[in-house]
């Protein structure tokens, strides 16, 4: 069924900016896919939220973003995915994908000795839910967690390589080897760290594998369209450009200050989204 | 659609006996699901046939799992799946998972220097398909592959930790190892080589990963069934049993007999399959 395909877009939910890594894996990885994102900037943070509000704001989100006739939903939210997949599986008429899971089993693969640290918000920490899930991978393993909440101020101010930003990395790393010595493979349990990933290779030495749930979530897109047969059909004349929007439920300038501080000049314009209350 | 569910059993296909890894794999991920397996046995090993002559064999079989009303299509076979995999998806009603892909991807997130090692059967090895997956996966990786064609025959006479075994598994690996000495991460791109793991592990060093195919197709297949809402509906008390089919298109007697060698007496009752010509 590939060469017939599905030429719908792939919707991307996101509490804010940083889902937009996850975007950018994918038009990098599946050119072909026409893409609808979402940032819920309105109400983000969604990490300190009670799990109840971050279920219905991700389903007035999940809502706005099936109404654009989307053939499959990435959650690429760590908050999110971590409170709100089975809700939003449950409701969900398409197949749905969350960013917590690529990235666990990936980790889980990757570690030689066993031991894996996680980086991540103060919400996703407290979740849990990327040591349940490398659990669940393989319950052997031993996880250890370190919230960094300085890091994603710096990345929105887009300070990816200068020297305070450094030592908050090198501060959170020593914290989080200071748990566990034996860490040979590191999580980055947010949409936001892969923009510091070249940063966060060099302070964790080239002994540790970094993984980074962008790119994990973004080949399991890939796969969930191949086992379904659900591609778009390629273009070979390039005469129909793929169609991408970016909408945000907040500022539309100040998002797109953010965005484009980050991704340059590449992406779509941004456009605003009212969403319906559920 | 996690709680309402799919009672529907799993199809896994192989040209014989190897694909029991996987099947053994996804009785212990996924112990709700059912599932029927079917090995081609009459007409193994797939590996030295023409690759029009393994997608006809494949779409017979894949036709005789379909009949039996399956919600999903493993293809539990690395021959199969370098050579049929597109077809059989083009053809299936319902979503198609191969081996080849997610041992491909998690070798390609689990090595650290960018060089990967891949040992495979002869036909598997010439398909070039794990280089072409691993490089899809990441393009900056170094692969390299090496034959093993001593190894399915040793581990079809059971002999899973005898000396002869491990000098050929030794050799194998020094010669994968004269090709790229920088090899950290080893792919068993067979799919009866899970069943050496321990020893092949052993001769590789702790410094290498080792990334098995069944293990990462389980995994594959327990994410394309949260994604889709499809699991099985539990059934807390137990009442009724889940429903496991073996059924083989050769010697009933003669594949239970290298079955039980493998998998001891968990395996349920063999059937014999008789495929339509397609």
């Amino acid at each position: 069924m590939i060469a017939s395909g599905d030429p719908r877009p792939i919707g991307v939910f996101d509490s804010g900016v940083g889902g937009l890594t996850v975007l950018s894996e994918l038009h990098r990885r599946l050119p072909a896919e026409a893409t609808v994102y979402l940032g819920d900037n309105a109400r983000t943070p969604y990490g300190p939220r009670p799990a109840d509000e971050v279920q219905r704001f991700t389903a007035e989100g999940v809502r706005w973003l099936l109404d654009q006739d989307i053939k499959l939903l990435v959650l690429a939210c760590n908050t999110a995915t971590a409170r709100a997949l089975p809700t939003v599986r449950e409701a969900s008429p398409v197949p749905v994908l969350g960013v917590v899971r690529p990235g666990a089993v990936t980790a889980a693969a990757a570690t030689r000795v066993g031991h894996v640290g996680v980086i991540a918000t103060v919400g996703t920490v407290e979740s849990g839910a990327y040591p349940a899930a490398i659990g669940e991978a393989d319950p052997r393993l031993v996880v250890a967690q370190q919230a960094c909440p300085e890091l994603v101020p710096m990345v929105e101010a887009g300070r990816l390589e200068d020297a305070a930003t450094e030592r908050a990395v090198r501060g959170y790393l020593d914290e989080l080897r200071r748990q566990d010595p034996q860490i040979d493979t590191l999580l980055l349990g947010c949409t936001h760290y892969p923009l510091l990933r070249p940063m966060i290779q060099r302070e964790a030495g080239s002994g540790v594998a970094v993984v980074d749930s962008a790119f994990t979530t973004a080949l399991a897109t890939e796969d969930l369209l191949d086992a379904l047969g659900a591609r778009a059909p390629a273009h070979g004349d390039g005469s129909a450009p793929v169609a991408h929007r970016v909408a945000t439920t907040g500022d539309v300038a100040a998002f797109r200050a953010v965005a484009r501080r980050l991704f340059g000049e590449a992406l779509p314009r941004v456009e605003a989204a009212e969403l319906a209350r559920v």
